[in-house]
């Protein structure tokens, strides 16, 4: 069990410690929400005041060449690609992960061709995932169909099945699904594997092509840190690049918008999966969120980030088996299985007052109401000490020992936690 | 014909003139491209910085309650809906405009259950617009269909007519539609209007309630301001609230978002129409660009504006008539059909090479290739001096008379102009 001179120990010989630095991060902040939102790279100011100051307000509508603002979603879709296992030019950011989930659901549909149009997924996923997996399966005659449980997914990968729709780190329980097997079982099965690394990108290991999957998507104001409602990110495998068409057929996707064609064409490759006119402001945010990914390149790599999540988590998990009666641990505890975050249940306390009590302290994490209600505390590689570890294990047993979480002002439900 | 110094004295004169000291925008710098890429409002800087610094940065995740982040969509639609004749409560900022388009045609042709598929639209629509409109009307089991002149509109208006979709001021012509008389006849032919303000909104008088449009949807980034790809906004007349839904079944159009219920059930109102996160540092950008619109309201509001747009127009027109051999207006005189850009026609010019050399000179408009090639300026209220119509008209005759226009290095095409 972590001691505070242990964590600030493995501190000081992080390699990855200098990171934190890049963030706009309190020293005395506790923060393990960024599986929620992202930090605030410390470069996203001046960057996007330049594009602000500079680019807009300066070169004005010059600068959709002559600052790149046009093939900036393929520009930073290159900037995310070897941290999924993609290669340049196969991804894109665009829209809303929703968004870009319909186009690639739809897509997905149309390539088993009317033959099977089930969608398969966990009735736990992400709620929108499966909000908008109902609304495509039903455009295309067919039907969401969710299992309660993943060994229940075998035996729903049939022929009616079109779909298995997977988010690769769940967001409650923070569990890992082998995305690699699952592809393979679903593919074997005639099923196209469509991926959500929404707590996946950037804090965890993927191989989208070494996996072989078809379709993923994924958000980037999580681990990815681009800021609030950042645009997300869509990647196609090239196997199917030039077979359907997604429906959102913007000018951006035309295989040559500016041409201004009466008919729609679709442009070739992943370019296909752009509608409207990229958002640059909050695009310029997202670029400078990739210069510490750079930077955590060089010091290792995602090996290296994997490496200290997996510590971070472990020791949390330690430290709440060890001081908090009452916890359990609602994450798995195989490395293999688990995310970059670690959800705790609560047998004799109230989990929304508590989170309450424990951000009024500077130890941020969140809450998620459900069966059981989780207390979630994310693990970002790039900017979580080990002291974070401490602290807020320290504060959880503080409070649940001295039931100060049952005061009036933390029982409030919020909209937002 | 205007001279320079009537051109000053009108300036001197003009209750407007104030609101270009909003912007940011140098003396030098005569900027006729606002329907293109509206100017940087002054205060956008400081409102992003906020956001950035001390909502996304300091306060974190707290910051979707404490800053009303989550509300953010909703807010903005309130600023914009006294601009075009709609109530707070029914205007949404949310994504593209073609995402938006997407949904409310969508929308529109559920609420025809299946009896007429057919959606009508002009042929030199901005593409986008019949792009998303041809997928729509496919996976309708319909199609779009196209009209070279809008005397051919009403023959079109049948029984197998499920939407008229028209952008209300040209984005080639700058012709502007007679909203209420459209809307009229398509409703008395059980045809829904659907109205694309990107030309409109901010610029001209637009009245949705007036005309009892159907659906509408706009830009952010033209002349409301908001910057390069701002959020676009989406009204739906509040008589189709609750028939249908719109396809995009994003979290944030339940009824309840953060209960995460398995199964999608719509928000009610214009709510439903959003889909993914909103992106929250485009949307301050966006915010601070409405402060102006309040500071413009205080000085005489759209009426204020629509009479100094047309002066600035017509004698812009005038000007071309009587100054520039060779040019043709290709903007319909009658203030009544023009919005608040004229396009000329060059006999003897390349349209594209002459832009490049205005551009050189500080003369900002732009270039849409075409039957004719066509030049455009466009005359944001807000921000453009009639002494802006003199530069321009001055540097266009010169560069006629001079021929300097044919120079190399004006000849090269771009791809953005």
């Amino acid at each position: 069990m972590l001691t505070l001179d242990q964590a600030r120990a493995l501190d000081a010989a992080d390699p990855l410690a200098p990171l934190r630095s890049h963030f706009e991060l309190a020293d005395g902040l506790t923060y393990l929400d960024g599986n929620s939102l992202g930090a605030l790279p410390r470069g996203a100011s001046a960057r996007v005041q330049r594009t602000l100051r500079e680019e807009w307000g300066r070169d004005l509508i010059a600068s959709w060449n002559r600052a790149g603002w046009i093939d900036q979603p393929r520009r930073l879709g290159d900037r995310l690609a070897p941290w999924i296992g993609a290669r340049a030019g196969e991804v894109l950011f665009a829209d809303s992960t929703s968004v870009n989930l319909y186009k690639v659901l739809h897509a997905a549909l149309q390539l088993q061709q009317g033959q099977r149009t089930r969608i398969v997924s966990e009735r736990s996923n992400f709620p929108t995932d499966n909000y908008i997996a109902q609304s495509v399966a039903r455009a295309h005659g067919g039907e969401l169909v969710l299992v309660d449980h993943p060994d229940e997914l075998p035996a729903l990968l049939d022929e009616r099945c079109a779909v298995l729709l997977l988010t690769h780190v769940h967001y409650r329980s923070g569990r890992m699904h082998d995305m690699a097997l699952l592809t393979r079982w679903a593919q074997q099965a005639g099923v196209l594997a469509v991926w959500d690394l929404a707590h996946s990108a950037g804090a965890v290991p993927v191989d989208l092509l070494g996996a072989a999957a078809d379709f993923a998507v994924g958000c980037g104001y999580k681990y990815l840190n681009g800021g609030p409602g950042a645009p997300a990110f869509v990647w196609v495998h090239p196997r199917h690049h030039g077979q359907v068409w997604q429906p959102l057929t913007g000018w951006l996707g035309h295989a040559a918008p500016f041409r201004f064609e009466p008919d729609y064409r679709p442009a070739e490759g992943i370019q296909q999966y752009q509608c409207g006119t990229p958002p640059i402001l909050a695009m310029a945010a997202l670029d400078a969120a990739f210069d510490v990914f750079d930077a955590a390149q060089a010091l290792g790599g995602m090996a290296a980030l994997r490496a200290k999540s997996l510590a971070l988590s472990q020791a949390f998990m330690d430290c709440v088996d060890a001081r908090l009666s009452g916890a359990t641990v609602h994450t798995p505890r195989e490395a293999s299985q688990r995310g970059s975050q670690v959800s705790i249940a609560l047998a004799d306390a109230d989990g929304h007052a508590l989170m309450q009590a424990l951000i009024e302290r500077a130890v941020i994490g969140d809450f998620r109401a459900g069966s059981p209600d989780l207390l979630r505390f994310g693990f970002t590689p790039l900017y979580t000490r080990f002291v974070d570890v401490v602290s807020a294990v320290d504060q959880l047993e503080d409070l649940l020992r001295s039931g100060q979480w049952r005061e009036a002002r933390f029982q409030q439900k919020g909209k937002v936690t």
